[in-house]
């Protein structure tokens, strides 16, 4: 990954703006634009919780077509809950867009994090759109990435450089960190610019597949908010290939969308609230992976693993009680644990040695791994997770989100 | 129910001593035994986890028969994941049970709570079982529920009375509480005292009923512990009538153990780790009994509901994106909902009317309840839980459970 002050990539611009819909009485940014130099390739996941937020809708209609231009996005409302008003004010936003881009709104995707079930206070917004247009720069991604924090301390973008076919390939990512992401309904808002021509069902299968190794892996995927959304557009630069071409510039294209979002995925787990442990649950040694993942799942989310994260406890207990509760048969007898680099169980049995206070020294760093080892196939899953602090309980009982 | 200061049941004794398993330093309370003066028609739920401590296996085998005369109880120490040296320890404590009982073995359930996967000090248990034997009572009942706390603050016991068919009836509950119920493997240990002839078949389905509204509705049926173990033991007063007996005489019966199971859950709940609120969750007109209870569930283990509980914060943006991602479909645009008395949503939609400072003061109450009406038919369930404190996690950092 590259690190640099201001990422850009080309065929792209960014504006971004602060409209008082966090607080009126306040300029925080929290309207941003992401704007394409002509329509690009746009595959897209959104939601699935069937409570949908309005934004959502309207994402779904334009992912069906597969072609987008540009993305509105705002934090400090979610237009979700809002019923054929809040409806009508997306479209009546993308519209206002639309003529101040001078595209069809149709092109138009928005992307909304915030406050469930308050009304979008529209008229505030439209009278800065033609000032969030003027604004359009290659260099502003940053502001954007501002622009939708809602808890997250740390505006979140990447910027990844590969070859394909000999032919540089970049690609910008942006995201919105969450609540805390697992276990719960924390909103993901993730943006992936591609430098390239990419067509379609290519791009929607490698973004699935980045999906589902990366942002669906800090458990989001069961655990969806109103308003998660994952974008990826591809607009070609004039001398980029077309994809797919060779197998190994399909290989190059997907892994590099891969990397770009378990890089946004483990930057927002690690901003999560409250966080003072992130830690890797790697489940293997299974005949299936989905058994693999739920018991990684579970392990992940169970509050008194995470209580005890935090507290640097090698609880282990805890663990096997929670993987013996994820639904999937396993024999224990069997069972290898490790935390950090230390073993505390083998073949189901706690290991005799000092492994306690080895272990607790393990849990002191703010990122380690729990491995449970099944030796009874070759499949795995890995969950990223957190601990479950009490600031975590601090920031979501004062703050509405 | 019946409050008074020494819960008896004829034909059962109580005795309870400290002997140093939660602490080999302190004295308190932590091994128990239960002693029916014959041996009592016996039904069992136990936990669903696939990693089951020794004692569950043992439990297991005697719930198949259908008949048990005591039942030793302990705290600080769960004897799980311990392997055949674990169940071994727990064959030899009630071989020695039924020595000094003077009764078969075969007859008596161990269940245990506490640390998983530590040895059992079986050698100091073993030298005590003479002491407490000989000091069984039929008013001891309170140190036995005192014996099975770990973090209860509070022993668990009720006394119900009622007529069967003209005659008395009459039992006893003793639970042992758990870490936060909801949403985790707290272990819940509980026994039901009847002083009735009752058959097996007909004690087994009204505990399973009792337990399904009651004990399965704290939501530990999925999340079990280790250690989950519910007994309900049957042994008649010589004028006791045998039951199944008339309709309203089953009738009667079934009631009064639910009744005694809702009250132990309700106490467990409201005596849960850090908890500063009870919430009832009631999720009304659906089509059918399982979806609602999957929607309730979801809200009533959803973090950021709990949070938002703890906060007395009427964020009901939370409550309607849990249920959206319970799995079940329904219908936003028919969902009323209300925070304690106070309705916040009319058909989906946010009520216009100042529900926020009114919901707020309802919420300031230790119980309130939240309602999710759906509108589509004439199931419901309900689910009781709790909020989610910095308390909480402040117990469960700090004490290896």
């Amino acid at each position: 990954m590259l690190e640099q002050t201001i990422p850009k990539i080309s065929g792209f611009r960014f504006s971004a703006i602060g409209c008082g819909i966090k607080d009126p009485k306040s300029d925080r940014l929290d309207l941003a634009l992401i704007s394409a130099d002509r329509p690009a390739v746009t595959a897209g996941l959104t939601t699935t919780n069937i409570v949908f937020a309005a934004p959502v809708a309207i994402a779904r209609r334009c992912l069906e077509k597969g072609v987008c231009q540009a993305l509105i996005l705002n934090s400090g409302n979610a237009n979700a809950v809002t019923g054929e008003e809040g409806l009508n004010n997306a479209l009546d936003l993308i519209g206002e867009t639309g003529k101040a881009l001078a595209i069809d709104p149709d092109l138009i995707i928005p992307m909304s994090t915030g406050v469930i079930g308050q009304p979008m206070p529209v008229e505030r917004i439209r009278a800065r759109i033609p000032q969030l247009v003027e604004g359009l720069e290659p260099d502003k991604c940053m502001l954007v990435a501002r622009a939708v924090m809602t808890t997250d301390t740390k505006p979140k973008t990447v910027l990844l450089e590969d070859k394909v076919d000999g032919l540089p390939l970049r690609m910008l990512g942006i995201a919105k960190g969450s609540g805390m992401i697992a276990p719960n309904m924390a909103t993901l808002l993730a943006v992936v610019l591609v430098d390239m021509f990419v067509e379609l069902p290519f791009l929607s299968e490698c973004l699935r597949e980045a999906a589902d190794a990366s942002f669906h892996c800090i458990t989001i995927d069961g655990d969806t908010s109103t308003n998660d959304t994952v974008i990826a557009m591809a607009a070609g630069r004039q001398d980029a290939p077309v994809l797919p071409g060779s197998e190994p510039s399909k290989r190059a294209f997907a892994q590099a969308l891969s990397r770009i979002c378990l890089d946004l995925a483990r930057q927002i787990v690690s901003d999560g609230e409250g966080v003072t442990k992130v830690v890797e649950v790697r489940v293997a040694g299974t005949s299936d992976k989905k058994g693999a993942r739920k018991i990684a799942r579970t392990i992940a989310e169970s509050p008194l693993v995470k209580t005890a994260f935090y507290g640097e406890d090698p609880n282990w207990g805890r663990i096997i009680a929670a993987a013996g509760r994820a639904g999937v048969k396993f024999n224990l007898e069997r069972a290898d644990l490790f935390i950090g680099d230390v073993q505390v169980l083998r073949d189901g049995a706690p290991v005799s040695s000092d492994w306690e206070h080895r272990a607790h020294e393990d849990m002191k760093k703010r990122e380690f791994s729990v491995v449970l080892d099944l030796k009874s196939g070759t499949e795995e899953a890995t969950m990223l997770t957190t601990d479950l602090s009490e600031g975590y309980v601090r920031i979501n009982a004062a703050y509405r989100t």
